[in-house]
Protein backbone atom coordinates (compact mmCIF):
# COMPACT_ATOMS: atom_id res chain seq x y z
CA UNK A 1 0.00 0.00 0.00
CA UNK A 2 1.34 3.62 -0.99
CA UNK A 3 0.77 6.02 1.81
CA UNK A 4 0.97 9.56 1.06
CA UNK A 5 -0.28 11.32 4.10
CA UNK A 6 1.25 14.37 3.66
CA UNK A 7 3.70 12.98 7.49
CA UNK A 8 6.26 11.33 7.56
CA UNK A 9 5.35 7.40 8.31
CA UNK A 10 5.96 6.92 12.18
CA UNK A 11 8.62 5.00 14.18
CA UNK A 12 7.21 1.45 12.90
CA UNK A 13 6.24 2.21 9.39
CA UNK A 14 10.09 3.77 8.90
CA UNK A 15 11.61 0.54 10.71
CA UNK A 16 9.61 -1.38 8.02
CA UNK A 17 10.62 0.46 5.10
CA UNK A 18 14.55 -0.20 6.13
CA UNK A 19 14.20 -3.95 7.19
CA UNK A 20 12.03 -4.73 3.85
CA UNK A 21 15.07 -2.55 1.93
CA UNK A 22 17.94 -4.10 3.50
CA UNK A 23 16.24 -7.65 2.95
CA UNK A 24 15.67 -7.03 -0.61
CA UNK A 25 19.07 -5.96 -1.14
CA UNK A 26 21.49 -8.47 0.96
CA UNK A 27 19.77 -10.99 -1.17
CA UNK A 28 20.13 -9.32 -4.85
CA UNK A 29 23.95 -7.99 -3.87
CA UNK A 30 24.88 -10.25 -0.86
CA UNK A 31 26.57 -8.62 2.30
CA UNK A 32 29.51 -6.82 1.06
CA UNK A 33 27.63 -4.62 -1.92
CA UNK A 34 24.81 -3.23 0.16
CA UNK A 35 25.58 0.13 2.09
CA UNK A 36 23.56 1.58 5.07
CA UNK A 37 23.42 4.61 2.78
CA UNK A 38 21.85 2.08 -0.42
CA UNK A 39 19.37 1.06 2.02
CA UNK A 40 18.70 4.64 3.61
CA UNK A 41 18.30 5.44 -0.38
CA UNK A 42 15.92 2.59 -1.04
CA UNK A 43 13.83 2.85 2.16
CA UNK A 44 13.67 7.22 1.57
CA UNK A 45 14.83 7.59 4.75
CA UNK A 46 17.65 9.46 6.39
CA UNK A 47 21.13 7.16 6.45
CA UNK A 48 21.54 8.66 10.51
CA UNK A 49 18.16 6.75 10.71
CA UNK A 50 19.20 3.47 9.66
CA UNK A 51 21.92 3.53 12.24
CA UNK A 52 19.56 4.83 14.76
CA UNK A 53 17.28 2.32 14.42
CA UNK A 54 19.28 -0.56 13.39
CA UNK A 55 22.92 -0.01 14.60
CA UNK A 56 25.94 -1.31 12.38
CA UNK A 57 25.06 -3.02 8.95
CA UNK A 58 26.31 -6.44 11.00
CA UNK A 59 23.31 -5.95 13.18
CA UNK A 60 20.75 -4.85 10.48
CA UNK A 61 22.09 -8.32 8.63
CA UNK A 62 21.04 -10.52 11.68
CA UNK A 63 18.02 -8.72 12.11
CA UNK A 64 16.66 -8.95 8.93
CA UNK A 65 18.44 -12.28 7.67
CA UNK A 66 15.60 -14.66 9.29
CA UNK A 67 14.81 -18.21 9.76
CA UNK A 68 11.26 -19.38 8.33
CA UNK A 69 10.37 -20.74 11.57
CA UNK A 70 10.76 -19.95 14.73
CA UNK A 71 13.26 -21.92 16.45
CA UNK A 72 12.19 -21.37 20.32
CA UNK A 73 8.79 -23.20 19.28
CA UNK A 74 9.93 -25.71 17.17
CA UNK A 75 13.05 -27.25 18.36
CA UNK A 76 11.94 -28.57 21.91
CA UNK A 77 8.96 -29.95 19.95
CA UNK A 78 11.16 -31.60 17.53
CA UNK A 79 13.56 -32.78 20.77
CA UNK A 80 11.02 -33.57 23.23
CA UNK A 81 9.18 -36.38 21.63
CA UNK A 82 10.96 -40.39 22.11
CA UNK A 83 14.75 -40.24 21.28
CA UNK A 84 15.27 -42.33 19.65
CA UNK A 85 13.40 -40.64 16.36
CA UNK A 86 14.58 -37.01 16.79
CA UNK A 87 16.26 -37.93 13.40
CA UNK A 88 13.48 -38.48 11.69
CA UNK A 89 11.19 -35.76 13.41
CA UNK A 90 14.33 -33.48 12.48
CA UNK A 91 14.14 -34.73 8.79
CA UNK A 92 10.69 -34.30 8.39
CA UNK A 93 10.70 -30.61 9.54
CA UNK A 94 13.50 -29.67 7.48
CA UNK A 95 11.90 -31.33 4.37
CA UNK A 96 8.83 -29.51 5.06
CA UNK A 97 9.93 -26.37 5.58
CA UNK A 98 12.13 -26.39 2.30
CA UNK A 99 9.12 -28.47 0.65
CA UNK A 100 6.90 -24.53 1.02
CA UNK A 101 8.18 -21.96 -1.37
CA UNK A 102 9.40 -19.30 1.15
CA UNK A 103 10.61 -21.96 3.04
CA UNK A 104 13.35 -22.02 0.80
CA UNK A 105 13.23 -19.50 -0.68
CA UNK A 106 14.86 -18.28 2.82
CA UNK A 107 17.01 -21.04 3.15
CA UNK A 108 18.86 -21.12 0.11
CA UNK A 109 19.28 -17.11 0.83
CA UNK A 110 21.33 -18.06 4.24
CA UNK A 111 23.46 -20.94 2.40
CA UNK A 112 24.08 -18.63 -0.62
CA UNK A 113 24.85 -15.72 1.55
CA UNK A 114 26.99 -17.96 3.93
CA UNK A 115 28.80 -19.48 0.79
CA UNK A 116 29.21 -15.55 -0.83
CA UNK A 117 31.72 -13.66 1.64
CA UNK A 118 33.34 -14.47 4.69
CA UNK A 119 31.32 -11.17 6.28
CA UNK A 120 28.20 -12.78 5.55
CA UNK A 121 29.39 -16.27 6.35
CA UNK A 122 29.92 -15.08 9.62
CA UNK A 123 26.97 -13.71 10.59
CA UNK A 124 24.48 -16.87 9.13
CA UNK A 125 27.07 -19.02 11.99
CA UNK A 126 26.10 -16.07 14.22
CA UNK A 127 22.50 -16.66 13.59
CA UNK A 128 22.30 -20.58 13.44
CA UNK A 129 24.82 -20.93 16.63
CA UNK A 130 22.81 -18.24 19.01
CA UNK A 131 19.16 -19.07 17.23
CA UNK A 132 19.07 -22.62 16.50
CA UNK A 133 22.66 -24.41 17.88
CA UNK A 134 22.29 -23.02 20.92
CA UNK A 135 18.67 -24.60 21.69
CA UNK A 136 19.83 -27.95 20.05
CA UNK A 137 22.30 -28.55 22.59
CA UNK A 138 20.26 -26.79 25.26
CA UNK A 139 17.77 -30.08 24.15
CA UNK A 140 20.55 -32.50 24.19
CA UNK A 141 21.66 -31.81 27.11
CA UNK A 142 24.58 -33.71 26.68
CA UNK A 143 28.47 -32.93 26.86
CA UNK A 144 29.74 -32.96 23.15
CA UNK A 145 26.19 -31.90 22.09
CA UNK A 146 28.15 -28.70 20.24
CA UNK A 147 29.62 -31.25 18.56
CA UNK A 148 26.45 -33.16 17.57
CA UNK A 149 24.79 -29.80 16.84
CA UNK A 150 27.54 -28.82 14.08
CA UNK A 151 27.77 -32.24 12.82
CA UNK A 152 23.70 -31.73 12.24
CA UNK A 153 24.58 -28.52 10.61
CA UNK A 154 27.14 -30.09 8.20
CA UNK A 155 24.41 -32.34 6.62
CA UNK A 156 21.44 -29.85 6.91
CA UNK A 157 23.16 -27.53 4.36
CA UNK A 158 24.85 -30.17 2.21
CA UNK A 159 21.36 -31.30 2.19
CA UNK A 160 20.12 -27.80 1.13
CA UNK A 161 23.10 -27.39 -1.53
CA UNK A 162 22.94 -31.03 -3.05
CA UNK A 163 19.02 -30.62 -3.01
CA UNK A 164 18.16 -27.45 -4.07
CA UNK A 165 20.71 -25.32 -5.00
CA UNK A 166 23.03 -27.74 -7.22
CA UNK A 167 20.25 -30.10 -7.95
CA UNK A 168 22.18 -33.65 -7.66
CA UNK A 169 19.97 -36.17 -9.02
CA UNK A 170 18.55 -38.56 -8.06
CA UNK A 171 18.31 -36.26 -4.68
CA UNK A 172 17.03 -32.99 -6.13
CA UNK A 173 13.79 -34.78 -7.28
CA UNK A 174 12.64 -37.44 -4.74
CA UNK A 175 10.02 -36.59 -2.17
CA UNK A 176 10.20 -35.09 0.88
CA UNK A 177 9.50 -37.58 2.81
CA UNK A 178 11.25 -39.79 0.99
CA UNK A 179 14.45 -37.44 1.50
CA UNK A 180 13.67 -37.19 5.25
CA UNK A 181 13.36 -41.30 5.40
CA UNK A 182 17.10 -41.19 3.64
CA UNK A 183 18.60 -38.55 5.80
CA UNK A 184 17.05 -39.52 9.04
CA UNK A 185 19.19 -42.41 10.21
CA UNK A 186 22.10 -40.24 9.68
CA UNK A 187 20.86 -37.16 11.77
CA UNK A 188 19.94 -39.78 14.23
CA UNK A 189 23.61 -40.80 14.70
CA UNK A 190 25.10 -37.30 14.73
CA UNK A 191 22.43 -36.23 17.35
CA UNK A 192 22.29 -39.63 19.64
CA UNK A 193 24.69 -41.77 18.20
CA UNK A 194 28.29 -43.43 19.20
CA UNK A 195 30.58 -40.81 17.52
CA UNK A 196 33.29 -42.35 17.77
CA UNK A 197 32.50 -45.86 16.74
CA UNK A 198 33.96 -46.46 13.46
CA UNK B 1 37.54 -31.38 -32.24
CA UNK B 2 38.96 -31.39 -35.80
CA UNK B 3 42.63 -30.19 -35.92
CA UNK B 4 44.26 -28.41 -39.10
CA UNK B 5 47.49 -29.87 -40.52
CA UNK B 6 50.19 -27.59 -39.73
CA UNK B 7 49.76 -26.87 -36.24
CA UNK B 8 51.13 -23.35 -34.99
CA UNK B 9 53.87 -23.48 -32.98
CA UNK B 10 52.56 -21.20 -30.15
CA UNK B 11 48.70 -23.23 -30.11
CA UNK B 12 49.93 -25.05 -26.44
CA UNK B 13 50.99 -21.61 -25.14
CA UNK B 14 48.53 -19.95 -25.88
CA UNK B 15 45.64 -22.80 -25.11
CA UNK B 16 47.74 -22.15 -21.42
CA UNK B 17 47.38 -18.84 -21.04
CA UNK B 18 43.74 -18.76 -21.85
CA UNK B 19 43.37 -21.01 -19.52
CA UNK B 20 44.81 -19.57 -17.00
CA UNK B 21 42.86 -15.95 -17.68
CA UNK B 22 39.49 -18.33 -17.17
CA UNK B 23 40.64 -19.90 -14.15
CA UNK B 24 41.47 -16.70 -12.47
CA UNK B 25 38.33 -14.90 -13.54
CA UNK B 26 36.06 -17.07 -13.21
CA UNK B 27 37.12 -17.63 -9.08
CA UNK B 28 37.50 -13.67 -8.97
CA UNK B 29 34.08 -12.97 -10.81
CA UNK B 30 31.90 -15.45 -10.71
CA UNK B 31 30.67 -17.46 -14.12
CA UNK B 32 28.10 -14.55 -15.21
CA UNK B 33 30.67 -11.76 -14.72
CA UNK B 34 33.14 -13.61 -17.00
CA UNK B 35 33.06 -13.44 -20.68
CA UNK B 36 35.05 -14.98 -23.34
CA UNK B 37 36.04 -11.34 -23.94
CA UNK B 38 37.22 -10.42 -21.01
CA UNK B 39 39.59 -13.79 -20.68
CA UNK B 40 40.66 -13.09 -24.25
CA UNK B 41 41.53 -9.41 -23.31
CA UNK B 42 43.67 -10.90 -19.99
CA UNK B 43 45.28 -13.54 -22.23
CA UNK B 44 45.96 -11.19 -24.82
CA UNK B 45 44.42 -12.95 -27.72
CA UNK B 46 41.81 -12.59 -29.94
CA UNK B 47 38.48 -13.01 -28.78
CA UNK B 48 37.61 -15.97 -31.76
CA UNK B 49 40.63 -18.07 -30.67
CA UNK B 50 38.82 -18.91 -26.97
CA UNK B 51 36.32 -19.88 -28.80
CA UNK B 52 38.19 -22.01 -31.26
CA UNK B 53 40.32 -23.91 -28.74
CA UNK B 54 37.25 -23.73 -26.41
CA UNK B 55 34.04 -23.84 -27.59
CA UNK B 56 31.42 -22.17 -25.87
CA UNK B 57 32.08 -20.30 -22.26
CA UNK B 58 30.55 -23.15 -20.40
CA UNK B 59 32.68 -25.81 -22.11
CA UNK B 60 35.95 -23.48 -21.16
CA UNK B 61 34.57 -23.17 -17.15
CA UNK B 62 34.23 -27.08 -17.02
CA UNK B 63 37.66 -27.57 -18.61
CA UNK B 64 39.48 -25.17 -16.65
CA UNK B 65 37.47 -25.75 -12.69
CA UNK B 66 39.26 -28.60 -11.83
CA UNK B 67 39.45 -31.22 -9.27
CA UNK B 68 42.58 -31.05 -6.68
CA UNK B 69 42.54 -34.78 -7.56
CA UNK B 70 42.16 -37.09 -10.55
CA UNK B 71 38.90 -39.09 -9.63
CA UNK B 72 40.15 -41.71 -12.25
CA UNK B 73 43.08 -42.26 -9.75
CA UNK B 74 41.55 -41.91 -6.79
CA UNK B 75 38.45 -43.65 -6.88
CA UNK B 76 39.09 -46.87 -7.72
CA UNK B 77 41.31 -46.82 -4.85
CA UNK B 78 39.16 -46.15 -2.10
CA UNK B 79 36.30 -48.53 -3.50
CA UNK B 80 38.99 -51.05 -4.20
CA UNK B 81 39.44 -52.34 -0.41
CA UNK B 82 37.39 -54.35 1.95
CA UNK B 83 33.61 -52.99 1.61
CA UNK B 84 33.03 -52.11 5.22
CA UNK B 85 35.91 -49.29 5.82
CA UNK B 86 34.90 -47.31 2.07
CA UNK B 87 33.65 -44.59 4.31
CA UNK B 88 36.33 -43.92 6.07
CA UNK B 89 38.64 -44.23 3.44
CA UNK B 90 36.42 -41.73 1.66
CA UNK B 91 36.45 -39.34 4.58
CA UNK B 92 40.18 -40.13 5.07
CA UNK B 93 40.97 -38.82 1.44
CA UNK B 94 38.18 -35.83 1.49
CA UNK B 95 39.97 -34.31 4.73
CA UNK B 96 43.71 -34.73 3.92
CA UNK B 97 42.85 -33.15 0.34
CA UNK B 98 40.95 -30.03 2.80
CA UNK B 99 44.01 -29.81 4.89
CA UNK B 100 46.20 -28.68 2.14
CA UNK B 101 46.04 -25.24 0.89
CA UNK B 102 45.47 -25.90 -2.40
CA UNK B 103 43.31 -28.32 -2.05
CA UNK B 104 41.19 -26.35 0.18
CA UNK B 105 41.52 -23.88 -2.75
CA UNK B 106 39.83 -25.71 -5.13
CA UNK B 107 37.42 -27.45 -3.53
CA UNK B 108 36.10 -24.21 -1.61
CA UNK B 109 36.03 -22.37 -4.89
CA UNK B 110 33.86 -25.38 -6.51
CA UNK B 111 31.08 -25.05 -3.80
CA UNK B 112 31.49 -21.13 -3.58
CA UNK B 113 30.70 -20.67 -7.45
CA UNK B 114 27.95 -23.83 -6.81
CA UNK B 115 26.39 -21.46 -4.79
CA UNK B 116 26.81 -18.25 -6.05
CA UNK B 117 24.48 -18.62 -9.34
CA UNK B 118 22.57 -20.98 -10.85
CA UNK B 119 24.68 -21.16 -14.29
CA UNK B 120 27.41 -21.83 -12.28
CA UNK B 121 25.59 -24.79 -10.27
CA UNK B 122 24.64 -26.41 -13.35
CA UNK B 123 28.60 -26.63 -14.60
CA UNK B 124 29.84 -27.81 -11.21
CA UNK B 125 26.87 -30.19 -10.90
CA UNK B 126 28.29 -31.53 -14.11
CA UNK B 127 31.20 -31.53 -13.64
CA UNK B 128 30.87 -33.78 -10.33
CA UNK B 129 28.16 -35.80 -11.77
CA UNK B 130 30.27 -36.80 -14.66
CA UNK B 131 33.79 -36.73 -12.95
CA UNK B 132 33.16 -38.52 -9.71
CA UNK B 133 29.89 -39.84 -8.96
CA UNK B 134 29.75 -41.72 -12.55
CA UNK B 135 32.93 -43.15 -11.20
CA UNK B 136 31.63 -44.18 -7.49
CA UNK B 137 28.46 -45.32 -9.35
CA UNK B 138 30.87 -47.78 -11.27
CA UNK B 139 32.21 -49.01 -7.81
CA UNK B 140 29.50 -49.76 -6.29
CA UNK B 141 27.94 -51.62 -9.13
CA UNK B 142 24.23 -51.44 -6.98
CA UNK B 143 20.87 -50.28 -8.45
CA UNK B 144 20.30 -47.31 -6.51
CA UNK B 145 24.11 -46.49 -6.43
CA UNK B 146 23.35 -43.15 -8.18
CA UNK B 147 20.98 -42.15 -4.91
CA UNK B 148 23.76 -43.60 -2.78
CA UNK B 149 26.32 -41.25 -4.90
CA UNK B 150 24.33 -38.09 -4.53
CA UNK B 151 23.53 -39.06 -0.71
CA UNK B 152 27.49 -38.79 -0.15
CA UNK B 153 27.43 -35.14 -2.06
CA UNK B 154 24.86 -34.05 0.28
CA UNK B 155 27.38 -34.76 3.20
CA UNK B 156 30.51 -33.86 1.37
CA UNK B 157 29.43 -30.83 0.02
CA UNK B 158 28.19 -30.06 3.74
CA UNK B 159 31.36 -30.70 4.95
CA UNK B 160 33.03 -28.06 2.85
CA UNK B 161 30.68 -25.46 3.96
CA UNK B 162 30.32 -26.20 7.47
CA UNK B 163 33.99 -26.61 8.35
CA UNK B 164 35.94 -24.32 5.26
CA UNK B 165 33.32 -21.72 4.45
CA UNK B 166 31.07 -21.03 7.53
CA UNK B 167 33.49 -22.06 10.06
CA UNK B 168 30.94 -23.88 12.62
CA UNK B 169 32.54 -24.77 15.74
CA UNK B 170 33.33 -27.46 17.23
CA UNK B 171 33.89 -28.82 13.49
CA UNK B 172 36.05 -26.24 12.10
CA UNK B 173 38.54 -26.66 14.58
CA UNK B 174 39.06 -30.50 14.51
CA UNK B 175 41.97 -32.56 13.44
CA UNK B 176 41.60 -33.80 10.00
CA UNK B 177 41.75 -37.10 11.53
CA UNK B 178 39.17 -36.43 13.79
CA UNK B 179 36.61 -35.05 11.58
CA UNK B 180 37.34 -38.23 9.12
CA UNK B 181 36.05 -40.72 12.07
CA UNK B 182 32.94 -38.72 13.00
CA UNK B 183 31.56 -38.57 9.21
CA UNK B 184 32.86 -42.00 8.56
CA UNK B 185 29.78 -44.08 9.53
CA UNK B 186 27.53 -41.22 7.83
CA UNK B 187 29.10 -41.36 4.55
CA UNK B 188 29.73 -45.46 5.39
CA UNK B 189 26.04 -45.68 5.38
CA UNK B 190 24.74 -43.97 2.65
CA UNK B 191 27.19 -45.98 0.71
CA UNK B 192 26.70 -49.57 1.35
CA UNK B 193 23.95 -49.55 4.57
CA UNK B 194 19.87 -50.25 4.44
CA UNK B 195 18.91 -47.13 3.21
CA UNK B 196 15.11 -47.16 4.03
CA UNK B 197 15.40 -48.62 7.42
CA UNK B 198 14.26 -46.40 9.78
Amino acid sequence: MTRRSGRRPGASGTRESIRAAAGHQFAELGFDRTSMRSIAAEAGVDPGLVAHFFGTKHELFVDVVDLPFDPQQVVPVIFAGDREHIGRRLADFLLTTLDDPEGRRRITGLVRAAASEPEAARMVRELITRQVFARIIDALGVDDADLRASLVGSQVVGLVMARHIVGVEPLASLSAERAAALIAPNLQRYLTGPLDAD
